[in-house]
């Protein structure tokens, strides 16, 4: 069984539309924070460095599912897996919780890629040491 | 073949972020705002009321596929047909372009709902005087 | 001395923009965060009922000055206190500190309303036990 | 008298929050959208190069007064001026006008900077051929 890494987050006035409730668009952004707090949980950083120069995580997929609404003030917790760590990629699959039922679940797929000086954005194989500190969230080996 | 409904729309500042390119989660706001347009365009509107009460369209999937970045000032095409027109949910499919070539494309499907004056929210079939005006744009009849 | 209540809030990636830094339209969603902590820390709802029914605070006016910018990642200290507590309107002062260092400051001015069930809004003086709790915080008596 | 340009926008659901109306920290975003469409209109660009080296605009103040509300769908002009053209500095003043009655005002001020490849960011006087082109909207000469 992979470990589950928990993010909790308030739902702010800002995130909620008209209907009442947090827009459809606000669960990615729910999701990244979430990422980047396992990220940062690990030790490691968005934006590294390694001898092969500087890394980041373009996102290439993302998608949700919504089964309830969320509302200002709730607070949120975010499960996160890693439902697929590949030889570049790495698919987080992310469930929304309140009061501990889920209310929705989502993933996003992001591919390691090296950042050139000069602007360019080229997909490398992730980092050994990046890959062991993930490999515990993940579903397969 | 179904018809194409195009909308364009400006790349602002808000919508990038530090990466220097339009974050993930804004396609979902430029989804929206393709289907919403479309709406208009037919002469519908987002929340509009029958003999059977007021009626909207909840979210309850999205998801968007991404293969090059979209950046500050660009004017995108939003290609917009109808992947399912079911009896009580449609799936919007979004292809973005830049200059004529697909930069990504994504799908929010969206169900009917009658929208009660206690804030209750239920599924409903999608009146007929939608569904005419909806279906050039689908696949399949 | 009036006291200052203080929140803090991380930079997400989704507050920075193409410059690499925090958007400024997103130092207000920062202030709004701060008003509804302290809010909230005083027992209190953004949305609250008296005898006089349902009320809540609209905004009337805002600014923001900046003097350094904020990046992805970074924790931000939000010092709040009241410049002026009016019969009917609130004046937030909310200071920005990096590392205990003022990188900006801002404030908004929030009138008490009375929400009618029929979507009228209207002022009305600011209940005794909500001037109650806010008084500690105030410039002036 | 100054000239004063037109910029149109539509308010999208995503700029609206769970009070039914746009979020108060939208309106920045929509001055922002204004300015940058002048400065479309004028022939220049939001990041520019002159024998100096790259310039463009970071902004040190914005103001927003709100007196009436906005709401999904609605068709905002935003009418802009400058109302102080410094040697450094430009205050752009935007009013908000809903079927032409204005609903808000505000102000960004935003300094003309040369920005080093080293990501330093240091003030410089406006570039004559930039002035020129502002002048018809300013207020005095």
């Amino acid at each position: 069984m992979p470990e589950t890494f928990q993010h909790t987050t308030r739902v702010e006035f800002r995130d909620t539309d008209a209907a009442g409730i947090v827009h459809f668009s606000v669960y990615f952004t729910y999701m990244e924070e979430a990422e980047h707090s396992l990220i940062k949980h690990l030790g490691l950083a968005v934006m590294m460095e390694d001898e092969q120069g500087a890394f980041s995580w373009p996102r290439v997929a993302a998608r949700c599912d919504y089964s309830a609404p969320l509302r200002f003030g709730e607070e949120v917790v975010i499960a996160t897996t890693i439902g697929k760590l590949g030889e570049r990629s790495i698919t987080y699959h992310h469930e929304f919780l309140l009061n501990g039922k889920s209310v929705g679940s989502g993933e996003i797929t992001t591919v390691c890629c090296g950042m050139g000086e000069d602007g360019s954005i080229r997909s490398r194989p992730i980092p050994d040491f990046v890959r062991e500190k993930l490999q515990p969230y993940a579903d397969q080996p």
